[in-house]
């Protein structure tokens, strides 16, 4: 196994803003010997080596993958599901392979029966944004975000380094975390926004029906509240189906949080009323002091 | 009546953010001859004084609006309805009287009620912050942001025409629309997305419970869906008391869409899922075309 970030060979499977921004990243700061990308569409590959994102591009993900000591997964998830199952066979001894999708728990299972050559760990930056693909990717992505990382037990302390100093090279801050515990902590804080805006969004529209002034009307705070609602969908079903339980009770937490503003509401109890607003905006501001943020 | 904006005294009942930046953005532009400040605390009153967005300060309302031309009422709505229901006496003949309130219908129908010398209207800049208070005033506060005009009836072409004048003057865009038709939009647009965010913090503070690790892995998904969580508690309150049925139609539509979402995740109907996240991105893509604004 490659020790030395300097002298690895990054294969980067996925070009889009994860993938993009990371080859970027990793190219800006000379991070690595070499780095591979693989892409399905051939403007994608030909993009990313004309950014000098890439130094060698393929769309043939067994063969870009075949000579790297570090192999990134940047894919939706269910697609790195699926390369997980397939692409033991073709990696080389003592590989590093490391995913940035946003669930962790299935991900980390099914790296458990990589073949034993392989050095899996799971990854995921907390940096989305509702834009996708190469053209916004971004070299600044992952800069002073927090990147967890969530080891096997049999991720070797090597394996584990090397990883890190991926992380730290594109300026991210490791952390590393157990994948259910991680799995239940997102879905509170990342996938249920995601939903919330989705219901936000529809809900406008069902009250606004075809009433076109509605939208002339929407201010900053409808803009805020439904940003994430613009992410990539097939991106958000994978999520969605790789983390359904924590999700379902997330979601079952929030129906019972809004029925109970819609409750003391109908009842007129201002002054139940005004303690659940009080605990959310204090909330609010312990987690962003500058309440602009 | 006075029909020049330019010869007009202005009377600014309340001086948080909203009136703050109205005196701030008047005074800067010098739009009208003089303007009073009516707060209940002298350090306001003081430092309205310093930044020169007033010229005269006072604590009693009843002298403060005593000679104006022009009266806006920027504070919470409950106070507004109760500035409305006992000023009429102390106005002078032909006064505009407006407020700055985010909800109409009450405020409209209260207005109806002032004796005949009055010309009222209700007035809703759309650009509401999660900051309050003079210190957070900005002159561009309005620049740009529709601002809703409500005439009643009554009300004058005359004292409509100084009204518009002096939102352009602050830079806004009058857009005149019935009491009601504004409600139930900002119940949609408005007001249903703080409830969102009221739900997302109270939520996600169950489901982490007392894992600290969740508010460092909240990115920027978290941070902008719940904005609007910070909201003053006091200003919100009043919003919901005076616009509940409406706030109501929104929540049941929300709790709806809601379980729509939560009905497909579970029963991992995946297509009627996408269909819904669909419907969503779309709207928010028609509404804000570049989706990371």
């Amino acid at each position: 196994m490659e020790h030395d970030l300097a002298e690895a060979t990054v294969a980067i499977v996925g070009l889009g803003l994860m993938g993009g921004s990371l080859a970027a990243a990793l190219s800006t700061a000379k991070a690595c010997r070499r780095i591979v990308g693989v892409a399905r569409r051939h403007s994608t590959l030909s993009m990313a080596q004309d950014l000098r994102f890439i130094q060698t591009g393929t769309s043939d993900v067994q063969q870009g993958v075949a000579e790297a000591d570090i192999v990134i997964l940047a894919t939706p998830v269910r697609d790195v599901l699926d390369k997980i199952a397939t692409l033991g066979p073709s990696l080389k001894p003592g590989v590093v392979l490391m995913d940035v999708g946003s669930t962790k728990s299935e991900v980390c299972r099914a790296m458990a029966a990589l073949p034993a050559h392989v050095q899996p760990l799971g990854g995921h930056p907390m940096c989305g944004k509702e834009t996708s693909g190469l053209a916004m990717a971004d070299p600044g992505l992952y800069r002073e975000r927090v990147f967890v990382l969530c080891p096997l037990e049999r991720t070797s302390p090597g394996a584990l380094a090397l990883a890190t100093a991926l992380v730290r090279a594109v300026g991210g801050r490791p952390l590393q975390i157990d994948p259910q515990r991680h799995d239940r902590l997102v879905a509170a804080i990342s996938h249920l926004p995601y939903l919330l805006a989705v219901t936000l969004l529809n809900a406008a529209a069902d009250m606004a029906g075809d009433d076109v002034l509605a939208w002339r009307l929407a201010a900053g705070g409808f803009r805020d509240t439904s940003r994430v609602g613009a992410g990539d969908v097939t991106m958000m079903l994978d999520i969605l189906a790789t983390n359904r339980g924590p999700i379902l009770d997330a979601v079952r937490l929030a129906r019972e949080e809004l029925g109970a503003l819609e409750r003391s509401l109908q009842d007129g109890d201002f002054e139940g009323l005004q303690r659940l607003l009080e605990a959310a905006r204090r909330r609010r501001l312990e987690v962003f002091p500058n309440p602009g943020a």
